[in-house]
C-alpha cells in the first residue's frame, strides 16, 4: 500500500495571510518527509456549542484563498460543506468536499456532494457503527461518484467523551474506500467545557500512532501556530512547531505497517 | 403541572387520505381521554439508512394537508425541518417546527427555525449530554424565540443501540423548557437491520411509563394502523388500535406524577 | 401482581444500636404504608475504592445483630457475601444472601450461595447485558435453589457513570425471577470522587419512579439518618426522614403499574 | 525503554503434555525473536458464562506442572487467582499472580496477592476508568508489594461489546507501573454467543499493533494449536502457527515505539 497521506491545516480559515503561512509551513514539512499533503480549513463552523463561538470568514471569503493556495503551492484543498448549495460552489474550487460527522446521514447533502464529481470525505457519525458506513458510502457511489474517503473520528462513549475503536479502521476498509483517521476530533470532549467543546491534545499522538500502526490511507490532523489562542478546537490542535517530529515518528510506524498489512 | 400532551401521528405522511384517517382516529381517542393532541408527520425522511428507503410525499405535497388537518380537526401540527429554506415555508403552516436529533447542533437551522416565531421542538442528539442542551436551547432563545420544547430520544450506547437515561428528563427541565419524551425513536436500533434501522415496539410502553412517572410535559409516539407495512420506522410504531389502552394507562401514571412533583 | 416489597437499610452495619434504630424506624414506615420490608446492611465493604475506606463491623459482629433484628422486629434480613465460606455462615442467619454485581459471574460463589437454601439476590454486573442474566440465574437454579431475585443496578456508560436501562426490567422478568430495582447504586458515579465513589441522591427518586412504573417486584433503597456523615455510599443514600414521603409516592405508582401490567 | 515482553499460553491448562508442548513451542519462537516470555495458563475458569463450561484441571493438578515448566524451560509462569487461599498456594510456585478484571476491586484478594511478595498483574475492570486504577494499584503497594503490572483488557461499550481505549495505556503508565495490553480478551464479546462468550480473533492483531505503537511494557496473547476446539476463549485465541509472524511484526512496531517515546 502507498505511504500515508496527510490532511492538515488550522481548524478555521482565519485570514488569507494566516492560511498562506500555515499552508507554506506544512508544505515544507511534508516535502522534507515525503508526505502527500492536502490543505484543510473550515470556512464556517456551523455547529459551535454556543451562539457566541466564532464561525470563520465565510464561503465568499474563503474560496479565493483556497483557489490561490492550490495554484501557489500546488496543494489539493479540502473543506467541509453543510448544505446542498455549498456543495455546488465549493465543488468549483476545492478538491475534496468533507461531510461533517453529524451530517453523515443527510441523504441530500451526500448526493449533492457526489454530483460535484469531487472527492467526498465522509466523517463517520459519533452515533454510527463502522459497519453501517457502507450504507452511507453507497449513497455517494450510488449517485455516480466513486471517489470517497471514510474518516474515523471517534464514537460516543457515555457523556462528553469519545472513544476511538481501532477495529473500525479495518472494518471500514472492507468497503474498498481509503480510510482516514482524524486524530484531532477523536480526542474531543464534546461540550466538555461548558459553552465550548474541550479536548486533550496530549492524546493526538497516542491515537495517531495506534491508527497508523493498524494501517490507514491517511491521517487528519489540525494544527495551529498558537492553539491556545485559536478561535476553535484549540484544545485539540497540535502546535505547528511539533508537527515535524510527530510526522517523522508516524512515518516510521507507517513504513512498518505498510510492509506488514494485516490480511 | 398540566396533564400530559401528546405528539402523535405516522412517521411519514403517506397521502392526504391516510393523514386524515390517522388524525381523525387520534383526535377521537384523545378527546375521550382529555389529552391535548399535536398531529405529527414527516414530509421527507432525509436521513434514511440507505438510498432506496422511501422518503415521503415532499414539502409541496404535505403542506396543504397539514393546513387542512389544522382547519378540519382544529389540531396543531408538527413536522421536522432540515434546511433553513424549509423553516420559512413550513413556518407559514405548521405550529411546531421540529429539529431532528442529528441536526440539533446546526446553528443556522436553529436560528432559521427560531425566526419563524413558531414553537421549536429540538430533539437531543444521540451524541449529546442532557446538560449540554442548554447551549442548544440558547441558540433559539438568543434569536428571540422563547417557545422551545426539548425532546429526549435516547443516547448512543455502544453500536446499534440507544439507551434512555431517565435522569435527562429532570436535567433538561431545569432549563425551564417543557420536556417531551419520544418513546418511538428511543427504542430504535440505529442501522440495526442492515440497510434500515430496526427497533423493538415492545419497549415503547416500558419507556413511556418510565418517562411519564418521572414527569414530562409531553409524550411523542408514532403510530400506524399497520406498522409492519409502513414505509419507515415500522418496527417502532405502536399499532393504532393499541393507542387508546396505552394512553389510558399513561394518563393514570401522569396523574400520580403531577400530584407528586419531584422537588 | 403483588404490591412492591422494599429492601432497605443503611449501606454498612455501623453498630447494634444504629441497626436497631434504623430497622425500627423503617418497620414503622413500612407498616403504615403496608409495604413488605427486608432489612439490609453490609457487614463488610469488600471493594472500597481505596484501602483507607471504612469496611464495616465484620461478620462476627454483624451476625448476632441480624439474628436479633429478625427476632425482635420479625423482619427478614439481607446481606451480601463475597466468599464461599461466608455463604455458609451467613446462610445460618440471614434470609437473603446477596451476590455483589462485580461477583455475579463467580460460579463457585453462586453455587455456595445456592446450597444454603436461602433466597439468593443476584445483582446484575455493570458489564452485563440483561439477557445474559439467565445464564447467571441458571447457575443457582441448576444447583437446586429456585429462590432467586435479580437486581438491576445500572450499566457502565463511558467512564465514571452508570445508566439505568429500564428495558432490562422486563427482559430479566422473562426468566420468571422477581426483579428488584436498586435505586441507590444506580445513581452511583463509580470512582467519581477520586479516592471514593460519588453519586447523586437527587436521582434516586427519578429512577425509582421510572422502575416502579415499568413494574418491579421490589425496590432496593439505602437510607441513613445522616447520609453525609455515613461511612460509605453517603452521596447515594436517602435521608431517613424523607423515606416515608418517597415510598408513599412510589406505592401510588405501584398501584397503577400492578393494575396495568405490560403484556 | 526495554523491548516488549510477552505473556502467552493457552487460556486453560488442559494437561501436562499440552502445557509442555505449548510452553516449548512458545519458548522457541520467543528465543528466535529475542522476546522475554512469561508462560500463562488458568487452572480454573471461575466465571464461565454458564455452569456447563469446562473449568480446567484445578489448582492441585496445575501447580506441579507450573513448577516443572519453570524448571524445565526456565520460564516465569503466571496464573490467575480468585480467592485469598489460592494466593498463598499459587504464590509458592508462580512468579506472577494475576487478578481477574471482575475482581480488581476486591480488597482482600489484592492484599492477599500482595502479601505473597510475587509480582501482581491486575487486569483493569471492564467497568473502571483508567485513572481509577491508581487506587487499585495503591491497595497492593500499600500492602508492601511494589511489583505490580496493570493490564488493559477493554472497557464495557453498550451490551456484549468491549472497546479498547488506547488512551488508557499512557494514563495507567503515569502510575509508574509497567502496562500490559491483553489483546485476547479485548476482542471478547462478553456473553455474545448465548451460553458462552464470543470474540473475533481477526482483531487481535489490529489491537495489538495499536497498543504496541502507543507503547507498552508487555503484551498478553492467548494461543492454542487448535483454537476452534479449545475448551474456552477459542474465538479469541491466536493459532499457534501464526504467532511467530504476528510477533515479528509487533517487534518491528515496538522498536519504533521505544525509539520514539511519547513525552
Amino acid at each position: 500500500a502507498a505511504p500515508l497521506s496527510l490532511i492538515a491545516g488550522p481548524c478555521q480559515m482565519e485570514s488569507r495571510d494566516h492560511a498562506f503561512d500555515m499552508a507554506g509551513a506544512l508544505k515544507e514539512i511534508c516535502d522534507r518527509l515525503g508526505i502527500g499533503l492536502v490543505y484543510k480549513s473550515s470556512f464556517d463552523k456551523a455547529n459551535r456549542t454556543s451562539l457566541g463561538g466564532r464561525r470563520g470568514i465565510g464561503l465568499e471569503g474563503a474560496l479565493p484563498v483556497f483557489a490561490d493556495i492550490r495554484s501557489e503551492f500546488g496543494l489539493p484543498v479540502l473543506t467541509d460543506v453543510h448544505t446542498e448549495e455549498q456543495c455546488v460552489v465549493v465543488g468549483e474550487v476545492c478538491d475534496i468536499l468533507q461531510i461533517p460527522a453529524f451530517l453523515c446521514r443527510q441523504t441530500d447533502l451526500l448526493i449533492a456532494a457526489a454530483k460535484t464529481g469531487r472527492v467526498v470525505n465522509i466523517k463517520k457519525g459519533q452515533f454510527l457503527a463502522p459497519w453501517d458506513m457502507k450504507h452511507v458510502l453507497a449513497k455517494v457511489t450510488g449517485s455516480g461518484n466513486a471517489n470517497v474517503l471514510l474518516t474515523e473520528r471517534g464514537a460516543s462513549f457515555g457523556y462528553n467523551t469519545l472513544v476511538s475503536d481501532m477495529r473500525s479502521l479495518p472494518i471500514m476498509a472492507e468497503t474498498g474506500a481509503p480510510v482516514i483517521f482524524d486524530a484531532t476530533h477523536s480526542v474531543q470532549q464534546p461540550g466538555g467545557q461548558g459553552g465550548s467543546s474541550g479536548g486533550d491534545r496530549r492524546f493526538v499522538e497516542t491515537l495517531a500512532r495506534a491508527a497508523v500502526a493498524v494501517g490507514v490511507a491517511g491521517l487528519f490532523v489540525e494544527t495551529h501556530q498558537d492553539p491556545d489562542n485559536a478561535p476553535s478546537d484549540g484544545p485539540n490542535m497540535v502546535p505547528l512547531d511539533r508537527m515535524e517530529a510527530l510526522l517523522e515518528t508516524l512515518m516510521a510506524f507507517d513504513a512498518v505497517a505498510k510492509r506488514n498489512a494485516v490480511d
